[in-house]
């Protein structure tokens, strides 16, 4: 092994983003993670033609780089232009009962955003077989917590006339299956080793899963909504760990007759105990959780919430606080909509005039009106509900 | 490598049988078969004690050994004896239009005997997704052909009323794509390449299909026949080449909560080149086809059917025919139901008394009137009547 091998053996070992597990010894470098996986940079130019296209103000997520990279937007947009509507995809693994405040993050942009801004449908795929598999679940409890998780889903605002909820256990079949069929063909073991690292003691339910996440991407797969568009261009909001899903989808797309879908990528939301990866649902003073009460969100913040502020009043005063790594600041990035107080607190609490006590507070009432807001709507979603977005069904008025 | 790994390695190279390939230098060895694969032969005290039970007559692929091997048929049996029915569970990879004898033979000891004589429902499979994967048809192609198959099979005289035939691609979901999560998640990828063989080079879709054909042994992946039953069992009739899909789901069967699959398994009907594999679809002189004419089954008899008869009829009338190679008098035992008559033409021509020409005469007669029959059968199956099979419905009087 020479010097260079050595150093690039470092780094990965330094970083590790897969769909399964996101690791880091230090801060995450999104820089390197672009280059690693090939996507391109969501750069200021492109926010701004997002703004024209739809004149819509950007939404926070994207005005402040929390989706930060993406995969022929460029195209989508140039389609949107001369009037060609597309679809959006995105998904849940439910493997757990309680959301995080970082699972609503594509599910707040692709609500309060994308779907309202474009008017266009969306399908939300549930991976229940997926977590069936990996997590060693029942088939039995896998649904029952797909139908959980749809419902703090819904819970986000979702709009039942343009919105499609489908779990894999209820919906595979048919054109979906046979799109599976498709992609399968295309891809060998040895190229799904190289993208998700699978060994062979590994179970072939993980080798048999790729392609049932890739085929919501072609819109045959869902004939009740998109009969006889099969052009219709795809554009998938997700977090960066998913893109090596995506990057075998968009290989396969031209191969069976259909655009490479789009993709528009988040970074992670961080662990309370700084920024080192994404929040883990095994350890749960790692993460807010929509169902924490205001009281469990101040205690976590208070007592897990890595400060940059100084360990003193007085060298605080002095030095400031290191914003980098200050996770309330991160936190209030993500979730304190006004930019001027934003900028303030930054300013303030960087140079030492604020403490880290009144950042806390802060970011516990703008945490904690979040999650009731939250409770208050998943309080409100039925079953009946749940069957409605459910329903395999047209979506007459999709695109208006 | 030692003597005796080399005389393995010799004997391995020799001898390969898998569900795509079998192939041989010499007659196949079907003791070295049941020996390597680990099941049992079916004996003269199992056909009785089959013919005890039914209180019929063993039907002719019986007595004369053509199924000559078995797994756990005695616990089938056992349970019968109690008065606890099964079901029957069969199938066919469509990739070819035209069906040759070898085809037939499943489908006819499964028609003409089993079913009636046990009074039990059948499920039939045809694996239309398998083909397009492994022969790179399309989809619609691969489902036009099992629509065709489906006819030929239903023309040997299925009963509607007990019989559910279905092709992957418009069955593979719900109930039975639970069951294959559930499979899969039991089998890893080293066990499948030890099973089937894959390399590195396959494609995926290769290696996710092995529970496809697996889990119709399972009653619950057929609600809507089975529901509440899921303690049946399950008989598969069919050739030895599928035991090792068969050797995977028995191993996964307890662990899922299921009875393991019993099986019965046949030997290669020979092509007319002679008894070292079976027919081949790619060489259309290999076989007869259910559609040739009776001049095609005649020049075909006569051309190519390797005899066992001497080089002169000076030198046959002194020696005899060579039995154990002679193709029409192994033809005849599959096919000519008089055991008096086939007993005389073994015994005449294995003395020299009777040519080849006059075998092959007798044979021809024979395979015309099957096919024949066959052709007026076929004819007579609507697409009404193929939809009726395939149906998913329940088969109320099932069990009568």
């Amino acid at each position: 092994m020479d010097k260079n091998e050595e150093k690039q053996r470092e780094e990965e070992r330094e970083q590790v983003v897969s769909p399964w597990e996101v690791s880091s010894s230090g801060k995450i470098d999104y820089d390197k993670l672009i280059d690693k996986f090939g996507c391109q940079r969501l750069d200021q130019s492109l926010v701004d033609r997002v703004q024209r296209l739809t004149g819509r103000p950007p939404h926070v997520f994207l005005r402040r780089g929390v989706f930060f990279a993406h995969r022929d937007l460029n195209d989508i947009l140039d389609a949107y232009e001369k009037g060609e509507k597309f679809y959006l995809y995105t998904g849940r693994g439910p493997s757990s009962e309680a959301l995080h405040l970082g699972h609503l993050v594509p599910f707040m942009f692709t609500n309060r955003y994308l779907q309202d801004a474009f008017k266009v449908p969306l399908v939300i795929q549930l991976t229940d077989d997926e977590k069936c598999m990996w997590k060693n679940l029942s088939v039995e409890e896998s649904q029952r917590l797909a139908r959980e998780n749809a419902k703090d889903i819904i819970a986000c605002g979702f709009d039942v006339t343009k919105t499609f909820i489908f779990s894999d256990f209820d919906y595979v079949g048919g054109a979906f299956y046979k799109n599976m069929v498709k992609v399968a063909k295309c891809v060998t073991y040895n190229k799904v080793v190289g993208i998700f690292g699978f060994t062979g003691e590994d179970h072939i339910g993980k080798v048999s899963f790729p392609p049932v996440q890739a085929v919501p991407s072609f819109p045959s797969s869902f004939p009740h909504l998109f009969s006889g568009k099969d052009h219709l261009r795809c554009l998938i909001p997700c977090a960066i760990d998913q893109d090596p899903y995506f990057r075998m989808t968009r290989d396969v797309a031209p191969r069976i007759g259909y655009h490479k879908p789009a993709l528009i990528e988040s970074s992670f939301f961080p662990a309370l105990q700084g920024e080192t990866g994404k929040m883990s649902a095994s350890d749960p003073n790692s993460a807010i959780y929509v169902t924490d009460s205001a009281k469990a969100i101040k205690n976590k913040i208070n007592k897990y919430a890595f400060s940059g502020g100084q360990e003193s009043v007085e060298l605080h005063r002095k030095l400031g606080a290191n914003l980098e790594v200050d996770i309330p600041v991160k936190y209030l990035s993500f979730f304190l909509e006004d930019d001027a107080e934003l900028e303030h607190i930054k300013k303030e609490y960087g140079a030492g005039g604020m403490l880290t006590g009144e950042v806390k507070q802060r970011l516990a009432k703008v945490l904690t009106e979040l999650v009731e807001r939250h409770q208050v709507a998943r309080a409100a979603v039925t079953d009946e509900m749940v069957d409605a977005f459910m329903a395999v069904r047209p979506l007459p008025n999709m695109f208006d």
